[in-house]
């Protein structure tokens, strides 16, 4: 089956695809908030809908929360399962939005035309990328060139609390060779990415006690000992002069770049300076021997998120509180175990504790890094599709953040993933004025054309 | 003049005393509140005729705040000044009051019967000792055996804004031997005292401030730096491992205790254990070579007294902030002097500042310590008279917070003060269920009646 048939019918369907995504994007599926619950039906119903309207055997899924899509398409070769979600996050604050969210339009602005309105990029736009692409592909062809299930669920914006349990309960009719997840984004406007390694997560949060009762610093000051003392030296020793995390251990199981992924980082000229230019910064501030890719996608970081104790109103008062709190996240990378983490924050905690201070740890959530294993021929076959479509060859790259999905796909379902995605950096994703710039949906469209053709042969 | 009868006079009109305390304890002098305004003149219009009725000449000032209250009794011999205040403490909050706040009463407790309200102990109890004693030295001899001044004011409670302006004004008229200040404690129920020495004090405030706007850890974490770190570096080098403050020359001005000062606060055999142990710590904290009351007297300090940065609601937020802010609080000893501490912090934070990181400070606010010079001989004979009435021997003490009264008189009247009460810790002061020992109320009566009888010879 020819490609290039395809692509035209893609290119000569963009305004119906694009009237498609905003009849999608006018529905307020957001799933945290339950004033949303019937909208997020609406959209799941809309999926199935549209999904039938190619010929996928679709059905919502009942779950104890939002339901989920499933869907079949008919097809040989390759099986693969699509996920994406068709939730959204809440809009507020909802006067920082220069047009309503939930009136989706089209925008030109100096670097293109944009899609504007909540979920444009996460994940409604990138989610129909696929949809559209298998449409064209139906259209010409009659059928896809290999086979395709659709997998997408209504909760990932709210913890995706039922997604674990119905895939453990589902777990046969969802495993396939191969996952695909559109839910990332791309290096940069000219280079497409494959991301092979999320970075996974320990939370901490704790409270140093000291007197039993706040405490006037006029009459116990120099005497009483200080809760926020004791924090800020916690939190001070966290990182040594040279930037590296002081937790014993914290290292063991850090793996060093492979050379091809090396290889690949290096020809991205991250230009940091620019990254961080825009956020009013100009120094990389981690592990001082490290590149700032590394920094941000395959070395492990410690990060206070929040502080607090004490008196923090206007004025002064001049209190030594009974308490101070901080909250604390790690980011993993390799093999670091959450749980041995976290037993060794705690001990960098309890060993700075002077006599009669106490510390109390809320429970402690991690989830692991997750690496994908690129040694499935999909990889390298994705890669060169994305490379065929875009000004710049396709890369592996990592990302800082976690996506649970994909280490669920592997634990539960033995799957690897392919993360592909066609976000920018400025999406402003979660928040007001979110957008998906028509090159994105386009070409992204356009990409998943080429990446399923390329995975039939 | 005898003495012996005017304490004989004391204990039998200690039932009208105590109902005349009552009576100016009703009056809602919430100086702060302007819905209170009424009430504040209420009470120095009550003062002013209740100091008529023993022969003082006394008036109502106008300020532009609440008025003051000045009185000259007939006499001869020393001249001294009386100070306290009329105003009081908000009550609240006031479901934490086991009585109306307003309304107040005896009550018999296992430590004997207390005086509850608002007001009870700061100041209305201490003031009225002053003027109950004066009361029956008039009525035994038709006259005080010395010259004595009154001086009320009714803003002490909210930062006293006319005090300096009025003083400034009236130099001369207010403008005596030396200061009587009753606006302190006892050391113990057996251990009476003068405060000699006050701590004085610097705030600051300030942020620290890194990226333009929050990043997500997930983005940017280890690439970025954290203003939260920055600050606990900042907070956590502020003291060194023995203790001690490590500010620049910050130990230049602190003088060593005289010999007289340490042998009477040996004398006191002050209990830390048991001082800590009211409030759930044990181990003195300050620096290692000094003795707790040390600490708490005449060692200067630095304390946070607020931090806070980042995400601090419930739940997670992997958010790298934009800033972190701090108060902080020095309480200054000896010759220390507010701008050079101010300018060695400033210079310890600026000089803990990375790349891309900068810091505001909010204006500083200082007042130096107070320490009275003993060599007038009135404290003498002040300590001899209060030894008289109280179980124990009086003692020069300390006192680690500030009382700006002090330093007003010394600098603008060029008068020493004799701080001299007859609270206790217990007291409650400034919060629910304020009380005033009748203990406290009798022997201070007794006690200024014999101190007016010292300073007459």
């Amino acid at each position: 089956m020819t490609l290039n048939a395809v692509l035209d019918r893609i290119d000569a369907q963009m305004p119906d695809a694009t009237e498609r995504l905003l009849d999608l994007l006018r529905i307020q599926s957001i799933s945290t908030d339950p004033a949303y619950k019937a909208d997020c039906d609406k959209a799941a119903d809309w999926l199935v809908e549209d999904l039938k309207s190619i010929g996928v055997d679709a059905s919502k899924r009942p779950t104890t929360g939002h339901p989920m899509v499933v869907g079949h398409a008919k097809g040989t070769g390759k099986h693969v399962l699509f996920y994406g979600h068709y939730d959204v996050q809440p809009v507020d604050p909802l006067d920082l939005w220069d047009t309503p969210p939930f009136e989706p339009s089209l925008e030109e602005t100096d670097k293109g035309t944009v899609i504007r309105g909540r979920g444009a990029s996460d994940d409604k736009g990138q989610l129909m990328t696929f949809v559209e692409a298998c449409r064209a592909w139906v259209a010409v062809h009659g059928e896809l060139p290999i086979k395709v299930s659709f997998f997408f669920e209504g909760e990932e914006e709210s913890g995706s609390p039922s997604l674990v349990p119905y895939m453990k309960e589902n777990a046969k009719e969802l495993t396939t060779d191969i996952a695909l997840i559109c839910d990332t984004g791309l290096f940069s406007s000219a280079v497409p990415a494959i991301t092979t390694q999320l970075r996974g997560m320990v939370t901490e949060e704790f409270t140093i006690k000291g007197a039993a009762r706040d405490l006037h610093s006029g009459m116990y000051g120099g005497l009483a000992g200080n809760p926020i003392h004791v924090l800020s030296k916690i939190v001070a020793d966290l990182h040594d002069e040279t930037g590296a995390v002081t937790l014993d251990g914290f290292y063991d199981d850090v793996p060093e770049l492979d050379d091809q992924t090396r290889s690949m980082w290096q020809n991205l000229a991250f230009d940091h300076a620019d990254f961080l230019g825009e956020v009013g910064l100009s120094m990389p501030a981690g592990e001082q021997d490290r590149t700032p890719l590394e920094m941000i996608w395959s070395r492990p970081t410690c990060e206070v998120n929040g502080i607090w104790g004490g008196y923090i109103g206007d004025g002064f008062k001049t209190v030594l509180p009974a308490d101070a709190h901080a909250k604390i996240s790690f980011r993993l990378v390799g093999q670091q175990d959450p749980d041995k983490i976290h037993a060794a924050f705690k001990a960098h905690v309890e060993s700075r504790l002077p006599d009669d201070f106490t510390v109390e740890f809320k429970p402690s959530r991690g989830a692991a890094a997750s690496q994908m294993s690129t040694e499935d021929p999909a990889f390298e076959a994705a890669i060169g599709a994305l490379s065929d479509e875009w000004p710049r060859n396709g890369s592996y790259i990592g990302c800082g953040g976690s996506i649970p999905i994909a280490g669920y796909f592997k634990d539960i379902l033995g799957m690897d993933a392919m993360l592909i995605g066609f976000g920018k950096d400025d999406d402003q994703i979660h928040s007001p004025n979110e957008k998906y710039d028509m090159e994105s949906f386009h070409k992204g469209t356009r990409s998943w054309a080429r990446i399923l053709h390329a995975l039939s042969k």
